[in-house]
């Protein structure tokens, strides 16, 4: 009898992380890091897991989205599915009526690629591989086929794609030996959330040094006084040598954030991450001229491929920061990874929140293997959150991602995190909610 | 004792508009054109109206994100709130976790959107004023004062805006007189779906004619040898002055829009909408210039003034099309009235749909009497579809939208029609239904 999908389980997770402003930045004051969990099973007993990533509030309607989708993948049989996860997406994307709430952003599409996370998933533990060797050991031609070019083919052709992954394939079996012995380049951004106090920020910043990072990241916009005292501290404490990114969370609009990076400017930041809207294309490439050297980061917001390849058309930025439950999921990923190839421009992965280092990391080390074929300028984000709920968390050594070798994408949350954080059912939350409840 | 807001009752409304292929383009085959509806009540027994269209599967997702946005508006005082809308939109779509979601589009901020458009139609109830005109008194500084400016100063400041009002108010009173004796230019696209056969079209294209309108709209994209075949026998139907829209619905990536409308330039069109992904603003950009002099719409799918903005300083567009339900409600359209009228770009709204009609007349005749101060070269869209289920349904004479006069913003479905239509239990549906379950 055909392997099918037999149901898609979705589960809301919330973790009370504002209760120590964990995770606090400029927009972000108080979040509950959250997830939309996704796990699809099969007629066989096989599992896939995937997350959309969330901050609390809201999450909900997350799950309602993946509830919507859900009846798009249920039945399928199992290894049509994993032999083409593209067919899944573009059908979930371009459903003609769901396209409507979008398109291609927002609670629909992040739905949907939790969803094709999940398949992924799947793919990689029926082939016994972690997400990112699956990935690697396709070729030029199954990689391009699991991309969606109908908005691209003005910056990138599938034939400029091809070219560009058979440029780089003769080193991929030493660019897999060297991953697997020495990682991936990490940084951190434990030390720099705004809720921190000045003695943890000095205190974290020089342990970061300590545990070999050369890039952390602080946040900044909240006040200028503040942050010119943070800045001054944290340069103190990692020396000259370590470089020192800054992020504003789309604080400002575009006057504010050259005004403010350039008071900034004589502590060195290395990047301004997310300077203004996400949105805003032109914004970021009027804020790069304004301010460079000092480079121009997003992505952790920007909603599809098509809003990636502007960024880079228009040299509105340095770095290129992929987020692997923003997307529709592995496969846009892959679109966003060889446009920056293309263009030149390096992907440094926003991580942190929920699972989402554990999944990224997939992505960045297949594009170190097979596509930008270089690991020089790039670093996944690290904040050491919440792994502890993952059943294969990431591994960091002197600050480095070690490879993960556990077959999947590295989504799933072990039971026992799930059943007490569920929301707002879960023990961790009915004595919260009971007491709101009663007033 | 206070006034308050008592309940946020919602409801998913659809119409089986697929079974006639009323609404049928290139990328949306068999919408069933439907609405995530709401009614805020207060403690008075006063009401206020609102909804977000969508076209089918989903719109239990818009509802569900209403009902999570509910929270933030029940128990408010009235008083309060109808005094300053603007604060209840940037409180929703500001919040720091569900703006995660968005951030300020898709499924999140088209809620945020309905709610906001409901608490400006129970303020225009309140005085006793159909909304334009309720608009269209507020003083420059009180316009202003509902506009968030936070990422739209590069292009527009709170000064500019001023002014701009400014330079116009002397005129409003002439203009309103203009507006209530003559009403407002439309322009039809009930000849040209996809859908229809050749005859249906001549014959609806010269019905339009008769009616009196100077602009239609036919849809294209489907297959090139149909959409000459259509645009030859519409061109024949209304002759050489009679100006044609087309409309691609985003089918096309920028190479793609840029060969096939060179193929249709010999029937001189007048604008092509939506050529290519909604948020490409390059594309539109590179489009218009290829393809120039026929002019470049969009914007039904432009989910916020930050896209707006770039739209206008790319130089990407020549025809605003601002839809009532796709941004953050009626303050975020304020914004991009300011924007296009900064630019001096025309606004043709986006309407047909359920509603969209009737919400977004009162915006277009607002900037008529208030912002643009001109109705040259613009028009509001109109189909005759589904109309007859509103309270106070638009009228349209001679080619044009007569201005509403009810208090209000004429976003009421009546009792009957949300009765007979409620999905999934609704009579008009429930036979469907049960016949979907028993397979």
């Amino acid at each position: 009898m055909t392997e099918r999908i037999s149901s898609v389980d979705t589960c809301d997770v919330r973790f009370p992380t504002s209760r120590h402003r964990d995770g606090s930045d400029a927009m972000n004051p108080f979040p509950d890091y959250s997830a939309a969990y996704v796990v699809l099973r099969t007629t066989a007993g096989a599992e896939g897991h995937g997350l959309v990533f969330t901050v609390g509030r809201g999450t909900e309607i997350e799950v309602a989205a993946m509830r919507s989708l859900a009846g798009m993948v249920v039945g399928l049989p199992v290894e049509e599915l994993l032999a083409d996860p593209g067919a899944l997406a573009r059908r979930m994307i371009g459903d003609s009526q769901i396209r409507w709430l979008g398109p291609e952003k927002g609670v629909v599409h992040m739905a949907a690629g939790g969803l094709v996370n999940a398949v992924w998933d799947l793919a990689a533990r029926r082939r016994g591989k972690p997400l990112w060797q699956l990935l690697a050991e396709l070729t030029p031609e199954q990689i391009v086929a699991q991309v969606d070019f109908r908005y691209l083919r003005d910056a990138l052709t599938e034939d400029e794609a091809l070219a560009l992954l058979r440029s780089v394939s003769a080193g991929r079996a030493e660019r897999e030996r060297l991953l697997l012995a020495e990682g991936y380049p990490a940084y951190t951004t434990t030390p720099g959330w705004l809720g921190y106090d000045d003695e943890k920020l000095d205190r974290l910043c020089r342990e970061a040094v300590q545990d070999g990072y050369d890039l952390i990241k602080l946040k900044v916009g909240g006040n200028l006084a503040d942050d010119v005292r943070r800045m001054r501290i944290a340069r103190q404490a990692v020396g000259p040598q370590t470089r020192i990114a800054v992020d504003a969370n789309q604080i400002w609009g575009v006057p504010d954030a050259i005004a403010w990076m350039r008071e900034l400017s004589e502590f060195d930041p290395y990047w301004i991450e997310e300077p203004t809207s996400p949105d805003d294309v032109l914004g970021h490439a009027a804020v790069r001229q304004a301010l460079a050297p000092i480079k121009v980061a997003t992505g952790e917001h920007v909603h599809n491929a098509v809003m990636f390849k502007q960024l880079l058309q228009a040299g509105a930025v340095d770095v290129v920061q992929i987020d692997a439950c923003r997307v529709g999921g592995v496969n846009e990923n892959l679109a966003i990874l060889l446009l920056a190839a293309k263009f030149g421009v390096p992907v440094c992965p926003h991580a942190g929140g929920v699972g989402l280092c554990e999944l990224v990391q997939h992505l960045a080390m297949f594009d170190f293997v097979a596509v930008s074929g270089t690991s020089a300028d790039r670093a996944i984000e690290y904040v050491d959150h919440l792994h502890e709920h993952f059943a294969d968390p990431v591994r960091i050594r002197a600050g480095r991602y070690l490879a993960p070798t556990a077959p999947g994408m590295s989504a799933q949350i072990v039971d026992a995190s799930l059943a007490a954080f569920r929301f707002p059912d879960g023990p961790e939350w009915a004595a919260v909610t009971a007491a709101a409840a009663a007033g």
